[in-house]
């Protein structure tokens, strides 16, 4: 508990700012609380564009936004920049790298990370994309292999530098295959004078028989082949058994010759969630029960993609729309433990999904409706922009898309470091 | 000699593409020659705003060009990412560290690299602000040290966290002092709810008796008021003498205690430039003849920041405006040479000068006029804009600097790695 003004208040502590955490942190805004917000980056990351910066769509910048420019006019909302390494739950304490919290009330919404489902040798030699840091680092890669390829002469070398493989058939994977057909094929064709641009291989990687699994048959199929018309390579019932960071080798025996391979075949929750002391199921997600709270500690909330949440008996999926309706709940808890009210138990609302293959080109359905082609990618740029934090970044990133859609330039295809 | 259609075309290789080497580079593009751009980066780099991606005006890829995107149409013009390690000029050849490359012109437009005068102890630990990298790492520490800063319950240590030196009167040092001043006064002291930002101080440290030399002395004054009402400690006639990471030592003796040294009070030539075997001045650049060639080698130039051209009895500065004109000559000789024409001398004409000190504060000289406030820092933005590679980038500038003008917001506010 925290005194203003000789009042005690209490304590809420947000671990991660992303679509949950934030917007629990927001909820509590101006409220009779103190709130605050851990992060070890100082900015909210809107994940699902991610893929846009490692393609050279957008900068960095677009998609990120200072957490504290969130707060500015909310003064019982604080930030603290740091990573949490342990916890005291008994003594109602978090231990961050810089420096230890007590709290009231604890909300752990820390995310995922990728899970190379210990796979040693892809974790070392792949690229995962779930960070800011991470898709600079494809960004400055993808573009540095096209580089050194305009001045290889050696042409199996020059083939295994433009072969560029993403594995995994889910959202991050399609968007991200379809992205760099994009970039190699309208933007970067056109400035190699003395390179083939068709030379490049794209290969989308998926271990199961379909993409897209949460999308009905029909439009799976018209993803494989929009993204097989984009020159995508798209490879189902494929497994990927071994890369040491110029061969990639699946499970069939075939070799693939790569210096690029992106990781998108799975999650898992942060490292983390394994110190609550609670029990966990195999992506490492805490369980909770049905008010979101851990099991015999009423006072620690869990959501989003760290979390568990049975559902019509299955866990509910890592995505946006489970965060934030868990992060409203959640605040409805808070708010009613504080006052002794009965808490809600937390139901997911299911809003549809949806991916973009490519410029004028997505699927999305929602229950028994289904679109595809350029309305789905219409109203997929829609929703994104609506829901990209601050005013300032819209503009731009609405500027930049029409630009790109007409232009075929991508203006952020600079190599950095 | 490069073989087209049977008809050998002279190779004309371009190493750098700042503003010389770009502007020589497109001057011969659909030029019946051919020409490679070499540069260490895939980018042109809009030097003059650094400054304001070092404090979070604005994102990287706003002042940085994509070499190729230049050159899209133009396919007589290629580009070699890569940096000159040495040359062979008795063969005609420089050597990369992506490879070697034959010539028949070479175009030296590789410029400058920061000067610390030999002071191992400040080169090792203040930031350098001459790259797009060393930029970025200039904003991630501030936007850290305030951070730590806000973390931090010992008044001396966060004393020093909040001390921000920038050391160099020039254009660099009074843009770089003035806008960390806004950052830290109008932005961030708005987001800092447990932290009072007045306790920041920031300093511009200057060896001599002036700031700006090149300006008349009421601008000088008047530059001096301005910073001093935006909090900045101007210190005219101080000399840094060492710098450990923790304590800047002045020659009088006085410490001041400091975690960010930005130094920006002297230029050197790239170190590259010593390799080619001429005449060096006492910054390293290379003394070029009255047609800006290397006395004894006629085909190779050298331009910009790293050529020293005597005019009126002292050196050019390192200023873009003479990179520009002698990249207009240069052409022009070499068009000259082809034909066997008499080359032009050189002669710099003064475009005058100017420096932002922040919102809505500049000066401005050229010849007699000057200007100062308001209607200089209108011009100075209108320039940069004008100048500004790119139409896309344009726009998004022009936004942002709206956006920051009425919002005092900077969303460039990230840390990344």
């Amino acid at each position: 508990m925290s005194t203003v003004n000789n009042v005690k208040r209490p304590h809420i502590v947000v671990v991660g700012a992303g679509f949950g955490g934030a917007k629990v942190a927001q909820s509590f805004a101006d409220k009779n609380v103190d709130v605050t917000v851990v992060d070890r980056h100082n900015f909210h990351l809107f994940q699902p564009l991610l893929y846009q910066v490692s393609t050279a769509c957008l900068s960095p910048e677009e998609i990120a936004y200072p957490i504290r420019a969130f707060f500015r006019k909310h003064k019982n909302v604080n930030f603290h920049l740091g990573e949490v390494e342990d916890f005291d739950l008994d003594n109602k304490t978090i231990i961050t790298t810089t420096g230890n919290i007590t709290y009231d009330y604890l909300v752990m919404a820390a995310g995922a990370t990728t899970n190379f489902f210990g796979m040693k040798t892809v974790e070392e030699n792949s690229f995962a994309m779930k960070t800011l840091d991470e898709s600079i680092i494809i960004r400055n890669h993808v573009l540095n292999m096209v580089e050194a390829a305009s001045r290889e002469t050696d042409s199996e070398k020059r083939k295994q530098l433009l072969t560029f493989v993403c594995v995994g058939g889910g959202p991050t994977g399609v968007e991200e295959a379809g992205s760099l057909s994009e970039l190699m094929y309208n933007v970067m064709r056109q400035e190699y004078h003395n390179l083939d641009l068709n030379e490049v291989d794209i290969k989308l990687i998926e271990a199961t028989d379909k993409v897209l699994p949460m999308m009905p048959e029909s439009l799976r199929d018209s993803t494989v082949k929009t993204l097989r018309r984009k020159k995508v390579d798209v490879r189902l019932e494929t497994q990927v058994m071994d890369y040491d960071g110029n061969f990639l080798t699946f499970k069939s025996g075939e070799v693939v010759p790569t210096k690029t391979v992106i990781w998108a075949a799975g999650v898992k929750a942060v490292p983390i969630a394994a110190k609550m002391g609670v029990e966990m199921d195999r992506a490492g997600r805490v369980i909770i029960n049905e008010y979101l709270q851990l099991p015999n500690r009423p006072e620690v909330f869990a959501i989003g993609d760290m979390a568990h949440f049975l559902q019509d008996g299955r866990p509910l999926a890592t995505i946006a729309p489970v965060a934030t309706q868990q992060a409203a709940v959640c605040v409805n808890n808070i708010f009613s433990d504080m006052s002794g009210q009965p808490m809600k138990t937390f139901h997911y609302e299911d809003v549809g999904s949806m991916a973009t293959i490519g410029r004028g080109d997505a699927v999305m359905c929602k229950g028994s409706m289904k679109f595809d082609g350029f309305i789905a990618w219409f109203a997929w740029m829609l929703i994104h922009l609506l829901r990209l934090a601050g005013f300032h970044t819209n503009v731009t990133v609405v500027l930049k898309w029409i630009w790109n859609y007409f232009s075929d330039t991508r203006l952020g295809r600079i190599i950095t470091r």
